[in-house]
C-alpha cells in the first residue's frame, strides 16, 4: 500500500522505538514479580540505561527529519498515514523537550521511588517516604516545564495520560458524580441486605491458592485471555504490562478473601485482552497504540464489573467454583453468592473497594493530587490532610498511612494525574455496556452459557482494532453517540444494585 | 585514588556498558523461564534491539579516545588500572570490528535458533533444525572473519570463552585425558559395585517437587548462596545468569530423580558464587568481570563433584533428606545412598552424565565442532556422525536425535567452542581443591557439620576478587603452582571412585 520511502523509514524507526519501550515495560515488570531484594539499586541503573537509549531513539534527529518531509508532502498519505504522522510528531516534539539527562534521573528515581515505597508501606513509615515524594513532585513539575506547561502541570499530568482532559473538566466530571454517589451509597449501606451481603462475603474463607489459581485461569481463559500470548504471575499490587504476543497480568492471592484475587485477575484480564487486541502489525505507530488510559480503564472494569458481577457470569462460573470448593460454598444460596460478589461497604483501601464506592476512593485522591500541585499542600502535610479528606468522601478515616496515604504505588514512580483516569474508565465502561447491550440485548444470556465472543468481538472491533485513532472523549461519542458523562454509570450502578439493596 | 578523569570517563562508559549486556542477559533469563510461547518474535527483535545499543554503547568513539590517551600516558596508572585499559582495549577491539548490522542479525538468529531448537528437541526433527544451525555456523565464521580469524574459526569460538585456548592444545590435552578415562570408565562399570549403585539409585523415586524445592534451597543456601541477591527457577536447561546483586539460577524437577535436580542445582550455585563473588564496585571493567568459562565452570563444578559428592558433605545432608522423604529413603542404607550419589554409569544424555563419564561426552562435542569448521563435516550429516562418534567414544549410540545431537541447547545460539570449557573446568575444579585440601587437610571434617565457610572465603580470595586478572591457565599456575593438565582430575577419580568401586 505505502509507497512513499519515507513513511517506510519512519515507520521502521517508530517500531525500533517501540522495542525498546517494551524492554523497559519487561524491566519494570521484573521488578515487581521477579526482582530479589538486593538488586534493586541495579534495577535503577538498568531502567535509566534502556530509558536514555529509548529516549535517543525516539528523538532520534532523524525522525524529525522524516517527519518533516512528510508533512510537507502530505497529500500523498493515506488517512492512517495521516493518522501516524501527527502523533508521531506529538510524541517526538515530546521526546525532544526532554533534556537526556532528565529522562535518566527520572527513570532511576522511578525505581528507587518503587522500592522506598514498598519498604515504606511495610514499616508504615511515611516519613522515609517523604523525600522521595518530593522528589517525584519536584520532577513531575520540571517536566511540565520542559514541555510548556509551567503554572498548568497538573492539568499536564492529567493530559499525558488522557489527551484534553483538565482539571477543571474533571472537577465538572466528579462534582456531578459525587452530588449523587454520596446519598447512593448511604441508602444502600442503610439497607438490611447490606448486612446480608457483608455476612454472605464473610463466610468464603479458606480457599487454598492452588484452587484460586485453577479457577482464575479457567474463567480468565474463557473470557478470553490468550495464555499462548501472555501470562499470569503474582505481585504486591495487581498489573498489567506488555503488549500484543507477550502480555503478563499480575494478581495476588488471600486464602480468605478469594473473590479478590478474582476480580483482580478479571481487571487485569480486561487490560490484558484490549492488549492483545491491538493490531500487532502495527506497534511503534498510533494504529498500534492503546489510546490512553481512560480507554484502558474502560476495558478492564467493564469486564471486571459490568460483566463479571453479571447474574449471567454468576449462573456460568457458579457451578465451577462450587466444584472446585465444596466445602468452601457449601453454606450459601446462589443468590447469597451473589449478594457476596456485589457487597456494598465503605472501605479505607481503593483496591479492594466495591464499584459503587470506588470513584470516591479516586475523588478523595483527585483532590489530594490537585492541592499537591498548585501549592496548598506540602508533601509532608499528605497524611493527614489524606485522613481529612478520607473522613469527608469516603466516610471512614485511616488509622495507619499503610491503610491511607502510602496505600497505593502510583505517587512512588511519579505517576501523578492517573488516579482520575480510573473514574474515567468506569463512567466510559457503562457507556460502552448500555450500548452493546442495546446492539445485542440477550448478552447476559450468552454469558450463562460461557459465550463472551460476542461482546469481545465488538469490543476488539470499536474499540482495541482503532489502536490511538480516538481518544475518550472521541471514543465515547463515536462509539455510544453521547458525550462521557456520569449518567449510564450512574444509571448502571442504579439498575444493578438497586435491585439488590434498595427493592 | 584515581587522580585521572579519563580514566575515571572510561570506567563510567564501561559501567553503562555492563548495564545493557544485563540488561539483555535479563531478556535471555526471562525467555527461558517465562517467555509465553508467542512471545517469541517480539523477543528476537527486543533482542535485536538491546544488542544493537549495547553494541553501541560498546564500540562509542570516546571509548577509543579515552584508551589511546591513557594508554600514551600510561605511567602514570596504577597496576589495576593498567589492567582495566587492557582489557577495555581488547573489548574495544573486538566491538568495533564487528559491524552494528552483524550484532544486530546474530542477536535476533540467537533468539530465533533457541525457540527452534525446543520444537526440534520436542519433536525429535532434526530436520528442521538445520537450516538454523547451517546459519548459525555461518555466522560464527562471519564473526571470526570480521575478527581476523579466517581460517581458523574454530581456535576463535575457543579464544572466545577461554583466552589462548587453540584447538591443537585442547586435542592434546583430551587425547591424555581420554587415554586413561576409557579404561577408568571400563574397570568401574565392570565392577559388581555398579549394579548395587545403579539399584540404589533406582530406589530413590517419588519425590514430591515441593519438598526437593525445600531441600535444595536449604543445601544451597548453607553453602553460601545468598537468595537477598538471587533466585532460582525452572528452566528446560538448567543455567545461571546474572551478576552480583541479581543471580538467577534455574533447575528443573523430576519426581523419579531427585538428585539430578539437586546436583543441578548445586552446580548453577557454584556459577552464581562466583558471581555473587565479583567485586561489584568493579562492574564492567576488568576488574568486576568473570575469568572465562572454564574458570567458570571450575567454580559449579568444584562444588557440585569434589565438594557435593563426597563423604562429609553427605554425613551433613543425609539426616534432613531422610527427614524430608522418610519413606522414599527407607530401604537405603548410608552406605547405599552415598554409591547412589556417586553411580557411574555410561549415558546418552551429558547433562545426566555422571563426572567419570561426563567428558567423555565433552569430547564427543569437540570432535563434532572441530569437523563442523574445518568443513570435514555438513551440518546434515551431523545425525549420523554423532551416532558414531557417541558409540566409539562414549560406548553407546542414540536412537533418537533428541537423546543425541539435538540434547544440548548451547548450538542453538551459536554457542560453539563453549563445550570444552566444561572440561578445563573440571581440570581446574580438581586442581583448586587439592590445593585447598593441602592448605586446610579438614575440610570434609567442616561439611560434615555443614560448614562451608573456609572453602568459599579461600575461593573468594583466589578467585572470585581476582575478577579477570589471570585467565584459566594462569589461574591453574598461580594458584595451584602446576599447569593445567588431567593429572589432578585423573587422580581425583582413581581415589574417589576408585575407593568406591575397584576396592
Amino acid at each position: 500500500m505505502t509507497t512513499d520511502p519515507a513513511f517506510a523509514e519512519l515507520t521502521t524507526l517508530l517500531k525500533r522505538t517501540h522495542t525498546l519501550g517494551t524492554v523497559a515495560e519487561l524491566l519494570g515488570w521484573d521488578e515487581q514479580v521477579n526482582l530479589p531484594p538486593g538488586g534493586a539499586e541495579q534495577r535503577a541503573a538498568q531502567h535509566a540505561a534502556v530509558a536514555e537509549v529509548h529516549h535517543a531513539a525516539a528523538s532520534a534527529g532523524r525522525i524529525g527529519a522524516l517527519l518533516g518531509a512528510l508533512e510537507a508532502g502530505a497529500g500523498g498519505l493515506t488517512p492512517d498515514e495521516q493518522l501516524v504522522v501527527t502523533h508521531a510528531r506529538k510524541d517526538y516534539e515530546r521526546a525532544t523537550k526532554l533534556p537526556a539527562e532528565f529522562v535518566r534521573e527520572k527513570a532511576a528515581q522511578s525505581s528507587r521511588g518503587y522500592h522506598a515505597w514498598v519498604r515504606a508501606k511495610a514499616a508504615d513509615d511515611f516519613a522515609s517516604f517523604v523525600p522521595v515524594l518530593e522528589k517525584n513532585v519536584e520532577l513531575a513539575k520540571r517536566e511540565a516545564a520542559y514541555l510548556g506547561w509551567s503554572g498548568r502541570e497538573y492539568d499536564y499530568m492529567l493530559d499525558k495520560h488522557d489527551p484534553g482532559l483538565t482539571a477543571v473538566a474533571v472537577d465538572r466530571l466528579f462534582g456531578e458524580l459525587k452530588s449523587e454517589l454520596v446519598p447512593l451509597v448511604r441508602a444502600i449501606t442503610a439497607s438490611p441486605t447490606a448486612g446480608r451481603a457483608k455476612a454472605a462475603e464473610t463466610t468464603l474463607r479458606g480457599f487454598p491458592v492452588e484452587g484460586q489459581r485453577a479457577f482464575l485461569r479457567e474463567v480468565t481463559e474463557q473470557i478470553g485471555f490468550d495464555y499462548e500470548r501472555g501470562r499470569i504471575d503474582v505481585s504486591l499490587h495487581p498489573f498489567c504490562s506488555g503488549t500484543g504476543s507477550d502480555v503478563r497480568m499480575t494478581t495476588r492471592f488471600k486464602v480468605d478473601e478469594p473473590l479478590d484475587s478474582l476480580f483482580a485477575s478479571i481487571h487485569e484480564t480486561g487490560h490484558g485482552l484490549y492488549e492483545q487486541g491491538l493490531p500487532a502489525a502495527q506497534f511503534g505507530t498510533a494504529l498500534g497504540q492503546h489510546a490512553g488510559m481512560a480507554v484502558h480503564e474502560s476495558q478492564s472494569r467493564l469486564w471486571e464489573n459490568q460483566v463479571a458481577r453479571s447474574r449471567g457470569f454468576w449462573r456460568n462460573v457458579e457451578p465451577r467454583l462450587r466444584a472446585l470448593f465444596p466445602t468452601q460454598t457449601a453454606g450459601l444460596t446462589a443468590e447469597e453468592l451473589y449478594l457476596a460478589v456485589n457487597g456494598v461497604e465503605p472501605t479505607l483501601v481503593r483496591v479492594e473497594a466495591d464499584e459503587v464506592t470506588y470513584n470516591l476512593h479516586i475523588i478523595l485522591r483527585f483532590e489530594m493530587e490537585k492541592k499537591l500541585f498548585n501549592g496548598e499542600l506540602a508533601v509532608r502535610d499528605l497524611p493527614a490532610a489524606w485522613r481529612a479528606a478520607s473522613r469527608e468522601i469516603v466516610g471512614l478515616a485511616p488509622a495507619t498511612d499503610r491503610a491511607g496515604v502510602l496505600q497505593d504505588v502510583h505517587w512512588s514512580d511519579g505517576a501523578f494525574g492517573y488516579f482520575p483516569s480510573y473514574c474515567l474508565g468506569n463512567l466510559l465502561a457503562a457507556q460502552l455496556w448500555y450500548r452493546a447491550l442495546t446492539l445485542r440485548p440477550g448478552l447476559e444470556e450468552e454469558f450463562a452459557r460461557g459465550d463472551f465472543s460476542w461482546l469481545l468481538a465488538w469490543l476488539r472491533a470499536e474499540v482495541h482494532t482503532q489502536g490511538r485513532r480516538f481518544d475518550a472523549l472521541e471514543l465515547a461519542r463515536r462509539v455510544t453517540g453521547e458525550e462521557l458523562s456520569p449518567r449510564a454509570f450512574l444509571r448502571y450502578l442504579r439498575e444493578r444494585y438497586g435491585a439488590l439493596y434498595l427493592n
